[in-house]
């Protein structure tokens, strides 16, 4: 039996390092910087070192580990194929095996937001439950969804891309994807500041937003403080996000929703006006899904990569 | 070493039975009736009975056979319940474990659209692929998803109900489900036929459909002969179904589209309209998907059936 396990969240600034009990208690938890330089080459070599420096710096024996689990900015494949992350200058290539013949240990590698949302099931918002989708409200939107507890990797590791989902035919904007319409372009945070712009430029009502720049908090701020204007705003995300969540209940069937990222800690305000266009447009089977926030903020990658590695 | 395997397709007005070799050759196949009556407790005792005779009149012994699976129209779990399947006149009960009870043989049980699905994969137009998305376009549009070879039922066996997925805010008509815009109402053969009068009523063109009964057989026929109109309508139901499916690659990020039911029989020319806007609308990384469509016509639930309890 191993008693112990890594989880790494590699990001574009820092890579988060965690060692694990297998129970899934944090033991150690530190950063490094993630080199991105010479095409990213020397970013799995960096996180070997940091995992080897770990184990000596602790006297521990490679026996007890059961691995390193890994969650990586952009698609990778069951086998732990990444199809390129241009965030990192990485091309294709067997992240898990490489990483594996560095560290001298067993590796698993997914997707960061599959990952995380695997986190958040083993020890987050959606703890005790196997079916999941875990949402992540950020710069964009991001998805992963967990099936029977484990991730849906998909044909080429964009399962759960949620966020580029086509919600409006009206939209003229073009969305980073290079289409337009996507779920994105109206529930992640700069997706909010668009219909907040949109709905001060087409009402003249008075509200606190219109002072000061506005943001997915300002507006939220304001819709706990009352303000109508930023209601109204809020309807509109609550819309789109309900919309498209119905949709996605509409092929897995979830359990429960997880809501996180950098949007989600308006509260759970922001659940409600989520809910209430959920139940409008989805199919009766899965009107009874639940709703919870995350609640491993950035942690939520950490324990999915130690999740990944436990599970095998 | 089990050699066979029983294959139950239980619909609403007959059941298709067959028994195959656990490679999937049909050996046997047959049908009877079922008898709604006494809000359908006789189903399963007819089921158990058939069987039982197949069994005795080959003098096969029961060490030989895998068991029993079996499609049922309605909400089916992992663990074999169903949730009501008010056109057989039943309630919730597992229909597995009452199965397995009056035969005495191990069953399965899996709702009759996922269990097509499986079926597509394991013998018909998904044969080689294991992550797919089979669609049924019939009076309604169903869905089966296959995801790493198996099922996805969803937390209440609701997972692969497509046909509900909301595509238009602007319908005035209400499906059969209760809500308004669903996919079904535009995708299924009734779809095609909605979409076929609004055309025919809203233009003065010429078109051999303003003859006779208006059917999806017609409509694609008059595709076939060159009809503007009729194409026109091909579109339409393209860009709904094209932009329904780019949502749900969206979520499972398939490796292959199945297209089966009535609808299905008016061959490639419906995979083409569907594909132009599946890859408009699509996020790039599923942009890849294959289209093909269904072969096993009334079978696939046969085949399906019995891989369920193949694979156990």
């Amino acid at each position: 039996m191993y008693k112990f396990c890594f989880g790494v969240d590699l990001g574009g600034t820092t890579v988060k390092m965690g060692l694990l009990t297998v129970d899934g208690d944090i033991l150690d938890k530190w950063e490094i910087p993630t080199r991105k330089e010479e095409k990213g080459s020397m970013i799995l070599p960096d996180i070997a070192d940091a995992i080897l420096k770990k184990i000596e710096e602790r006297g521990m024996d490679k026996e007890d580990i059961a691995g390193i689990g890994i969650g990586v900015p952009g698609p990778v494949d069951s086998e732990g194929v990444i199809y390129k992350a241009a965030n990192l200058g990485w091309d294709v290539f067997n992240v898990a095996k490489t990483l594996e013949g560095l560290a001298g240990l067993p590796v698993k590698a997914g997707n960061d937001a599959n990952v995380a949302a695997l986190g958040e099931m083993w020890k987050g918002g959606g703890a005790g439950h196997k079916n999941l989708v875990a949402v992540t409200l950020g710069t964009g939107v991001g998805g992963g969804i967990i099936i029977n507890g484990e991730i849906l990797t998909g044909a080429t590791g964009a399962g759960g891309e949620i966020g580029h989902i086509h919600m409006n035919d009206d939209e003229v904007d073009a969305c980073g994807c290079g289409n337009k319409g996507c779920l994105e372009q109206y529930a992640s945070a700069t997706g909010v500041v668009k219909l907040a712009k949109k709905h001060l430029a087409s009402s003249d009502k008075a509200s606190a937003l219109r002072e000061g720049e506005v943001s997915a908090k300002t507006v939220f701020d304001a819709v706990k403080a009352g303000d109508s204007l930023a209601k109204e705003i809020a309807e509109e995300f609550g819309m789109y996000l309900g919309k498209g969540l119905a949709a996605i209940a509409g092929v897995v069937n979830p359990e429960i929703f997880v809501i996180g990222g950098g949007v989600s800690k308006a509260g759970p305000v922001l659940l409600d006006y989520i809910k209430k266009y959920y139940v409008e447009y989805v199919f009766h089977g899965s009107k009874n899904a639940e709703f919870a926030l995350a609640t491993l903020g950035n942690d939520a990658g950490m324990y999915g990569a130690a999740k990944l590695i436990i599970q095998e």
